[in-house]
């Protein structure tokens, strides 16, 4: 299959080596909004203007869009289903309707197939509380995030004044994690589920007393939290929070039997040294089958939700069922 | 939906409960092969000579075929896909294509879907391998099995002479599983990796050292693991033994990035009160996407492989993706 890839941050240079370790994809190159020519990708592909992939309409199987979910995704997906089929990584929770809704018009239309959403949450983790939720209907869920590095916590702490780096990692309560596991159901507040962890370089001189308070009353990102803030140097960061590693788990718990006596625990979990490369690979996956639902006719937008798991595969279907049913 | 049980054991009377807390489904009858009036459903529900089930052809959605792979399912599975939709666990993981071929044919045939090798492993564990493998390409799986009751081991230990009853208990080497997950990709021997734990209840006056080395000693289900032997009372046994729990999980370790410098491990752990009840579960998920699949018009046999996880669940396509996506 012939690959695309719009938008070249972290995540498209995810999909650019997750290719390249691909056998059944050929990428053609990289589209970018920035010029062409300060661009220079890992493996050598070419890179373009993005205004021109237009010109390549009939020249690919799929475009794996890298944009940002906040204004990116919800304009380019639709615009560019419309004459390819497209993945994309789009992971505003709340967003996911109107988003399904716009690129479902988009490519029912143009007759290409959408897959939307795909990356480990939304995405794995999604997979894994749909699952369990159909196999233990009497249960609840509960996903944990990391220990992790959030971008968007880092940025915020950032836009502090005096913080000249920060990362900040999402830690979850270990307490909590084993009452879960152990079936107990507990209701927890978001203070208890997860800390998060500050690792902050300051400007020299700088009221480090007011920039550890800013931090820990910023509101929605983490006042309703256990902060932590460190100070470090910038030495320090850059030898010791270079990566970006994520991870966490998916745990429903859920009771069978006549009178629901049965306990059982279904856990899924994920320690990731690269975020973004493990969300592109997923999207590589995500393309794949993008690739097979075309060939196949079907049209439309798409989530995991509605991939069969041999559809993510390059394997036949045979010697699937022989090596790991 | 409407359901049949055919076949009514431990997993028969799991599939039972479990349809009975199922919102979308309903329970027409059970079938067995033994005399009628000496069985007795746990929720009442009305039970048949297996040989009248061929009078409720057109009265039924799904048969939930609850027999044993050894000698029941590949000659059951085929023959009733001639006439209804079926689902079943079908666990000899050497025969599945030869199994998969046969009941084929018929359900194309007759214009029926059959899914076979529903539970959890084969099932939700080969789901999970497929996935794993799908989103990292350059990586080694593993499957563990247990802290668990296998029953095919338990049964062989019965048939040793001086043995009343035996419970065998599969148990996962923690320092392999340690291994694994670390990225390591040790190469693990069948000794490795698991533990054989028997509890032996023997007759009076039995010559247990000779129980002992014989249980120890037999080809194929414990010379090649270290075995523990520990003599119990009845009393002990229908105290402490009577339940069976199971579990296990499924773990790949694989790496992304340019030169493959990042490493990530993906786990999907099962932690079971029931092996049979949990196994039904899945049973029942299956013949919901059955009756789904069939009501868009498809047949032939397919596997977990071959269905999206929202054919799987009872709840409508927005309302999962608002909820759980």
């Amino acid at each position: 299959m012939k690959i695309a890839i719009y938008g070249y941050g972290n995540l498209g240079r995810g999909v650019e080596t997750s290719l390249y370790h691909a056998p059944d994809a050929e990428l053609v190159g990289v589209f970018t909004r920035r010029d062409p020519a300060t661009v220079k990708t890992l493996t050598g592909a070419p890179v373009y203007p993005a205004s021109e992939l237009k010109n390549f309409k009939g020249k690919l199987d799929v475009v794996i869009i890298c944009g940002g979910s906040a204004t990116d995704l919800p304009e380019m997906t639709p615009a560019l289903a419309k004459d390819f089929c497209v993945v994309d990584s789009f992971d505003t929770h709340a967003k996911i309707p109107v988003h399904f809704e716009n690129t479902d018009k988009a490519a029912k239309e143009a007759g290409t197939v959408a897959v939307i959403s795909g990356g480990w949450d939304p995405g794995m983790f999604s997979i894994a509380r749909l699952y369990a939720s159909c196999i233990l209907p009497n249960g609840t869920d509960y996903t944990f995030w990391g220990r992790g590095v959030s971008q968007g916590h880092s940025d915020a702490i950032r836009r502090v004044a005096g913080v000249v780096d920060a990362r900040q990692y999402t830690v979850p309560v270990q307490s909590a994690l084993e009452q879960v596991r152990s079936g107990e159901n507990p209701r927890l507040t978001t203070r208890e589920k997860h800390l998060r962890e500050c690792y902050v370089v300051a400007e020299e001189g700088a009221d480090l007393a007011r920039i550890e308070k800013e931090i820990k009353e910023m509101p929605n990102y983490f006042a309703d939290y256990d902060t932590t803030v460190t100070f470090i140097s910038m030495e320090e960061m850059q030898k010791n929070h270079r990566t970006l590693p994520h991870g966490g788990c998916v745990i429903r718990t859920g009771n069978t039997g006549l009178n629901l006596e049965n306990k059982h625990c279904i856990e899924y979990k994920l320690t990731l040294d690269s975020n973004p490369e493990f969300t592109a690979s997923v999207l590589v996956a995500c393309a794949r089958a993008a690739y097979k639902l075309h060939n196949r006719g079907e049209c439309g937008c798409k989530t995991l939700f509605d991939i069969a798991p041999a559809d993510l595969s390059a394997t036949p279907a045979e010697e699937l069922r022989r090596n790991l049913l």
